[in-house]
């Protein structure tokens, strides 16, 4: 029997891990690289190969067995997406998007280009840079590594020009390898984040508007459908980027609100902790859309079957013996991993209720039953 | 860090790689027993076990890695049933409600000892036992092995006395290496279906009646909720009959709609294809629920998420490359069997909509886009 087109996962974590379980339901033939034969996705395939995300001839060979590759996370070595872009490797997102992304310079620019409302910023290299523009600076600074950062990791915030802040400052711009971007603080009134899909014939399939909330720099809670009168200007230049960009996939926008509307804060180009809650809200989950966005199937506008829907993290404590056993009637999402580790995205629970806030009510009850 | 109790699934078809993605999903330690490696199950898991469920020895080795096993099916060989229930082996249904269920005998003695309507019946173990009592016979006469069918198989309709029916009656009732039993033809309105899992805590949770359709013995659709006069009562037997019984696990009553009301059919032990709907209509779908009730986890009356919900099934035709693409707005779940063969079920449709008849006629158009 003919197999659809296999598709090649880099990186075995629980964003692969629900990929591949939608992949199974479609049908879709799906294969799996990552370094540990007990990673969150190994575990539930035979489709697992064993190889490391960093080691280029890994990934080069791993490319060889598929008809594309996709991506867990942006968090690609560039030289080895230079290197899949120079031996035109079908990518999808592409390489160059990839590539663009992950470097929040490039990425800033990409949303400029667009005129997609978002912090000012300049780019800083070391110290000197900002020593140099400090009379025009308002601080608080934001401070983010070019490569690399997540949950606030790569990410300091200059508050005060004071000695000890200074060394601070240094001691984290010395860290980034790749250089450093600086914008202004917002001061932010919520959290949002929307997503989005594009496939090859030009489907676009936009996720509902929704609001998130992060605890220690690490999404917490997202409740949705949300509201703002801006939305919809920000769907239409968000739309021609990806048009104009040809970009291929899911990708995913976190937001601020604040007085002065919606901006962009940082982009992910793939599925994302904000739109987990697709799984059981919407008729289409993040993960088979991606799926579907990169294999040219098409892609319907996802409808909500509730009309309110919520996730919550659940984050390890590392000190306790995790008991899932929980009697709320919310969905529970477990990645399998071998360790409880403090801060650790363990898994998250997904509910639906008649509003956003009561389906966060049943998740914020559910929590307290399981031990973690 | 701790897993939860192991369950190991007898049988590697859809049903077992349906139940496997929901353990997954809530992160519940399942293994899986079948003989290829390429096995619908087999696929999406790294705790596949290679053995036959018809070897007793293998059946036996595969029990002591699990700390409770489960099963597919209800065809598991009489002897291997006793065997486990000889040597106190933790199964969940137990081996003496698989035994009693896989009976047509016991099944429907079972039924009529908790007074719950079904067709009346008679042993027949050679066609002596027919001919006995031919006056008294109203024909059509429904004659069905003991053990060992389903879809059409192991079924036999007796029409008329000519040589020709009773020369078909006698040659059904040889291969039937078990007996069989003779039951009165119910003129049926329509076919219904109705599941239940029970835990061992005694929760309880009923499936909403849903109507089916069948095509040359083997189900081609079916769509809910539906409604019935009699519904209450019967379910109300049929929690007498759990909770007496002290079943614990998901179990479905295939119904007959007739003048007189609603009779049981037949019942499955077991996951169900009646109910592979749950998967996208309700808040609770049939595979996690069985894993829920046989792992003592709460369960809650799942909920439907929309008004209506349909499914249909993808019976392969043997003649054609498959191709699954489909514009619409469904749920495709694909059973990764190698060999499309005529009459085999290769997957199936969910869809939710306003209406049951909405939901289906939904499906119907998007049968007709895949090619099988």
């Amino acid at each position: 029997m003919k197999k659809s087109p296999s598709m090649g996962i880099l990186g075995g974590g629980q964003l692969a891990r629900m990929m591949l379980l939608e992949a199974h339901r479609m049908g879709l033939n799906c294969f799996v690289m990552s370094s540990n034969a007990d990673d969150p996705a190994a575990q539930v395939t035979q489709q697992w190969v064993e190889g490391s995300i960093d080691e280029l001839s890994q990934v080069l060979e791993f490319a060889k067995s598929v008809d594309l590759l996709t991506f867990e996370s942006e968090f690609i070595k560039p030289e080895i997406l230079a290197e899949l872009s120079e031996r035109n490797i079908c990518c999808r997102p592409t390489a160059k998007h990839m590539r663009i992304i992950q470097d929040r310079l490039s990425q800033k620019q990409l949303l400029e280009k667009y005129s997609i409302p978002t912090s000012p910023f300049f780019k800083v290299d070391q110290f000197q840079n900002l020593e140099k523009v400090k009379e025009s600076i308002e601080l608080p600074l934001v401070l983010k590594a070019r490569l690399g950062g997540y949950d606030g990791k790569g990410t300091f915030i200059l508050r005060d020009w004071d000695s000890s802040s200074i060394t601070q400052c240094k001691d984290f711009l010395n860290n980034c390898t790749h250089g450093a971007i600086a914008e202004n603080f917002i001061p932010f009134t919520r959290e949002l984040a929307v997503s989005v899909a594009r496939n090859e014939n030009g489907d676009i399939a936009f996720f509902p508007l929704v609001e998130s909330f992060q605890e220690e720099c690490r999404c917490l809670w997202v409740k949705g459908p949300a509201n703002h009168s801006d939305i919809e200007a920000l769907k239409a230049k968000l739309k021609l980027l990806l048009e104009k960009e040809e970009y291929i996939g899911f990708i995913s926008f976190e937001l601020f609100e604040s007085d002065s509307g919606l901006h962009v804060n940082e982009i992910a180009p793939r599925v994302h902790n904000s739109a987990h809650y697709s799984q059981n809200g919407l008729s289409l989950d993040q993960f088979s859309c991606h799926l579907m966005a990169i294999s040219g199937i098409k892609l319907n506008h996802p409808i909500a079957l509730s009309s309110g829907f919520a996730m919550y993290n659940l984050i390890g404590s590392g000190n306790e013996e995790p008991d899932l056993k929980c009697e709320k009637d919310v969905f529970l999402h477990w990645y399998g991993k071998k360790e409880n580790r403090k801060g650790r995205k363990m898994g998250h629970l997904n509910a639906v209720a008649q509003s956003p806030e009561l389906a966060l009510e049943k998740l914020i009850e559910a929590r307290k039953e399981i031990k973690l």
